[in-house]
């Protein structure tokens, strides 16, 4: 089963353009922490403590798609609804959906590895398997 | 034939995040920027100008996706190669391709919409058709 | 009497550089959206609602002065409490306080201005009196 | 004497908010690259560069302080003239000046401090003197 968790977000002033709208790369940072709120409950601990905990640099972004269908506008309160979709050894796929008034407004997709510091040269990430005791959580949800 | 422009940027320390390399949204920042680059090369006029000029509210982004290769950390200089690929009645589409060390790092892929204000309500932009005059300088690089 | 409004902010992976704390100019977006905070808690409307209401372009910074205390990293719950100090014809002061586990992190000092376009330029902005409706109550709290 | 560097820089799209001006947070995120490119240029390296020939943690802020006296907006190609403009034991001083058109549009000021890691816990940072070699060439300017 997969994992999901929903948050809601206010969009700022200053997360829009000129148009008046949500600069959109805004967007990939609320997702970001969206994926991060996700791996915080189901673990429960912060990102801080569970990167130590198993000895992990993060969980960087292999690839991402985002489709946007309707603006949001600052002063705009939105929910985002984040869900591990699949996991594979060493990566997994995120989604969410962002809403705003229940209607889909902006979609996103996620592939993303989990990390460690490469043995050889600790200024390099490389990828490793996740823990088996971080996958029983994500998956029990 | 598709217009192409290439431009310089240098990742800085505030773009990349506590695993030392760039926090992905700004990547997308980035390609936001290397768009506005070859239409202001094309047009021959800052996007402050041509939104001005054609009483355009921009070209939000409709669909966007990027696959991420290699990483960049603050200090290193990448090349951003930006290609319309494809252009419609109202939409086209935009691919990045960002080099590093002449290989390729991120590629990036936008369907982005050219919008005005709505007539019947100014708070609110919507699509319309892109000026011949545009098309003819973007189409001719 | 001064207005005050107190916020949690969650500092997040996206906020830090590669030093594992948060980039300073991430405090300055966290202040900004405090201040609207303050600003929509006491007349009970979001920003968009009372920029347009108030015919406003917003309240841009004129100065702004900030202390770092004590550093801060993802994962961090933080406390802002913001207070207006000071509010003159078309100009006020805000101050804001970030809290972590009870002791003052960072301190932040604003000069703003309030504005609305210039009716012989739209383009511009410039500075206009503070409504006396929006005096009575950010004053009354 | 004071070692400085001029850089320009495009205000672009991204960094600018509904109000069709810069979101000034940006303007703290564009003095940051400029005291590194300062840095860069007296030492002939990049700051990733630096930052390991030192083992250093980087120079975070003690003190930052600005003041807005002209709008700039998506388009405008600026001018940051930044100084050191005192250095001390384990701290300095840097200016910037933002030009627009020749004239003064924003002023930072910065009081940094040159840090490490805690030899007795590598998560915390701390302040260290700045080395000898890095003085003469800050000074040499």
């Amino acid at each position: 089963m997969a994992f999901t968790n929903t948050r809601k977000v206010r969009i700022e002033w200053g997360d829009c353009d000129p148009a008046g709208i949500v600069f959109y790369p805004r967007y990939f940072a609320i997702f970001d922490s969206s994926t991060t709120a996700l791996f915080e409950r189901a673990l429960g601990m912060t990102k801080y403590q569970f990167l130590k905990k198993y000895e992990s640099a993060g969980y960087p972004m292999v690839d991402t798609r985002a489709r946007f269908l309707l603006p949001t506008r600052f002063g705009d309160d939105v929910l985002v609804e984040t869900t591990i979709s699949e996991i594979k050894r060493s990566s997994f796929q995120v989604t969410h959906r962002l809403m705003k008034d229940g209607q889909l407004a902006v979609e996103g997709f996620e592939t993303r590895v989990w990390t460690g510091r490469d043995p050889s040269d600790p200024d390099k990430i490389r990828s490793k398997p996740l823990p088996e005791e971080m996958l029983a959580k994500l998956t029990a949800g």
